[in-house]
């Protein structure tokens, strides 16, 4: 059975909810940020990078969102969350994951984790106090050019989507102006009436037990 | 026919190689990075997000690296670029360059492009002091946990080969310790013993027309 760890208000909701789509048997293993467990020796013999998620399949470990989101989508195809059969279109859904990732996740990660980049505290409060600015051109982006409707890819629901539902969570704590952007929380707002979203968020919510 | 808009020097070196060993029929379109030309309107008109590369097709353009290596492997499946067959497999491929994108290429942008996440001096220089150690660090998990060989994914050559050996491009102007990474190193001399590497490396370098 897949395992996905994953910590709350992170990207790993992206693949918590594709997996609820496609109906996978799967458990959750839940990574406590507050300890730091997943800088502990535990965690990082998962993996390495000591970030969520990761998911543990039956042939090894998995991290990084947008090859988890297509692995989910090629590993039960009935669900139809991905173009697997047209090269281009696929490659389009990728192209949108990559920006999430490399571009828009990080400009977000600014905000908390400047140790990341510089060590140094000024500089963490300068990186801290551009993020409204970073992510919201991000988001912008997203608008203006890349969001289809109803879905981000247009007619057909795809692991796009919870993605982007995951890192618009981020919004209103990144200080991004949402007048700005109607298209992006209208699909924030319609993903939120999906069943699949709804039990996701709960299991994430649920107290640690 | 396939267009790929580049840079020399940049990310773009990756498709380009990939293209290569695929047997592509393309054309490159050099980018002026030197007057902007990435930031003015014909190449924005290309790619809104105002970087390189892009690959323009028939049935439109593609963006961000791992969505362009994926899909080149998949448009050329002679080639053996990926493993197309094997959903675990080719997750395994995608989180490779989804860590390059998302981190790597992302820490050493952090040297010219703290625009991009600052608006001071001062943290630019600051993040600038800190690339030999976050590009290092990179560099170090790729060595150690993610370099199978002879190749990134072991005895099979895929698109994860070009990709590093475009951003090992970086390791001297980032600073980088060489001593630390031996098997980054000989991989990188292993690649350019490969044809397809070195017609892509002299048309890049070939004088503007």
């Amino acid at each position: 059975m897949l395992q996905l760890y994953f910590a709350p208000n992170t990207c790993a909701l992206a693949t918590h909810v594709a997996l609820e789509e496609a109906g996978a048997d799967y458990a959750t293993v839940r990574v406590d940020f507050r300890s730091n467990e997943q800088r502990g020796p535990a965690y990082l013999a998962i993996n390495p990078k000591g970030r969520v998620p990761s998911l543990v399949t039956d042939r090894g470990i998995l991290t990084e969102t947008p090859a988890m989101l297509a692995f989910v989508a090629q590993t039960f195809p009935a669900a139809g969350l991905a173009p697997l059969d047209d090269a281009f279109a696929f490659a389009q859904l990728q192209a949108f994951n990559s920006y999430l990732c490399s571009t828009l996740h990080v400009a977000h990660a600014h905000g908390r984790r400047g140790y990341r980049w510089a060590d140094d505290e000024a500089a963490f409060a300068a990186m801290q106090r551009f993020v409204p600015k970073s992510v919201g051109a991000c988001f912008e982006l997203i608008e203006q050019h890349m969001l289809a409707r109803p879905w981000v890819m247009g007619e057909t629901y795809t692991v796009c989507d919870p993605y982007l539902f995951a890192v618009a969570q981020w919004l209103e704590g990144d200080g991004v102006d949402l007048e700005r952007i109607p298209r992006v929380i209208d699909h924030r707002r319609r993903m939120l009436e999906r069943p699949a979203v709804q039990r996701a968020f709960a299991a994430e919510r649920a107290p640690i037990s």
